[in-house]
């Protein structure tokens, strides 16, 4: 399977302008062979925007979803992508899959970041949502979920074999490392792939770290998009150039709790 | 805290031997003003000792025990070293940690790496081993123990600060991207420091990977041994260092199970 990656300066609020920029993305991967395109947390509004989001949440059978949808429809590729979205009287930080013919699958964050994220969303209790595409079984969890074990393990041990992470990586003394280190870990002691998919730019509120980078199960990462600009970047995503890391590392069948 | 890691050839089955090596080491670690030395996964014993590990086995009450104890408080310094321990009718692959005063305190491995190492000990369920020691509550795992996230979570939740793990890393691929890369996201996953301390050379059964290393709550190395040579390497231990990386990396206190 081919992944393309979408590291995004959204425009914070604007969710026109970002749905078009996923909706060119996602022609360009379709272009170059792509089965899957991965869009930023929250990559419908900006990360940014404020309580401007809670204007902008939808729910999961909303516009939004619909949009996206329709987009993977008319280019033959799945999309994931980060939304606001609503449920009842909650507001979730969600990230949708849809391959334009199945009903979507919604994943909502389970480990909200900070006070920013605590006072605009509701966190979900932990979960694995998993859904089949293209011969791999894709979980996903959203930027911070990612920093803890607990959470890409239990997505491994409900059998992921690709764990999609749309992120809003701010910039800092330590955004590098764990985009590029904790990241390949994760792929490693799971023995799994690992797409963590950021912002770039500035919004009115964060400058984000870039960084964007796809980590294979030997640690190895075999893509990596810089730290300022836009970017799309491929892999090509085959278990069997790693099965002698699987027969190495056999994390997943050794653990005992 | 002062502590100092013994990067250490061990010879494989010359218990005299690697007890000689290692009071060598206590001596000048405390000539340095460390006040606590790690030695290797059986060092006393060597790893790669095969079936005669059984024979130079002994309870933790035995003569190898009191002799750690003994270079203890000759050279007023604690140890930690693996050795092969006897209980009953089982064999643990064991560390144990003394200050040369109080009771001696012995840690059993609970994952077992390989058939090697199944064929020749008893896994104990995983535990939670955590001593006081100048000022630092240091828990213990050895070597494959600290692959699996869940091991080193388990020892921070009781409160670990410092997890000494001595190893016996064989050379291989992915040995570099254990010691350095995995070190140092356990170490910033929980905020702790973590020592991580390998054999190095040869011994009839394998060859090791050296690369030693002290990893501090920030991911950063605070000390590093090479690839070949032994080594006694040192680092400060001063979590005041790092409260700015504890204060924004507050895993511990947000993780949702």
């Amino acid at each position: 399977m081919r992944i393309a990656a979408l590291q995004m300066q959204a425009l914070a609020g604007d969710t026109e302008a970002n749905l078009a920029r996923i909706e060119r993305a996602a022609r360009a991967a379709a272009e170059k062979g792509a089965d899957l395109l991965i869009a930023p947390e929250l990559a419908v509004t900006g990360y940014g925007a404020g309580a401007t989001i809670h204007k902008l949440a939808e729910p999961a059978n909303g516009a939004i979803v619909a949009r996206l949808q329709a987009m993977a429809t008319e280019n033959a590729i799945a999309i994931i992508a980060g939304f606001a979205e609503t449920a009842g009287d909650s507001v979730y930080n969600s990230a949708v899959f849809t391959d334009g013919t199945r009903e979507p699958t919604v994943y909502r964050k389970s480990h909200l970041y900070g006070p920013y994220e605590r006072d605009l969303f509701v966190p979900e209790r932990p979960s694995a949502v998993v859904v089949e595409h293209g011969g791999m079984k894709i979980g996903m969890l959203i930027c911070y979920d990612v920093e803890f074990p607990e959470n890409v393990r239990r997505l491994a041990k409900s059998g992921a074999t690709l764990i999609a992470v749309p992120t809003a990586l701010p910039a800092s003394d330590h955004a590098a490392f764990i985009a590029r280190q904790m990241i390949s870990v994760r792929a490693f002691e799971n023995q799994v792939f690992v797409a963590y998919v950021n912002h770039c730019g500035r919004d009115p509120l964060y400058a984000y770290a870039g960084l964007s980078a796809i980590a294979a199960p030997d640690g190895s990462l075999l893509a990596e998009a810089g730290v300022e600009a836009e970017a799309l970047v491929f892999a090509d995503i085959r278990p069997v150039d790693f099965t002698a890391s699987a027969e190495q590392n056999t994390y997943l069948r050794d653990l005992v709790t």
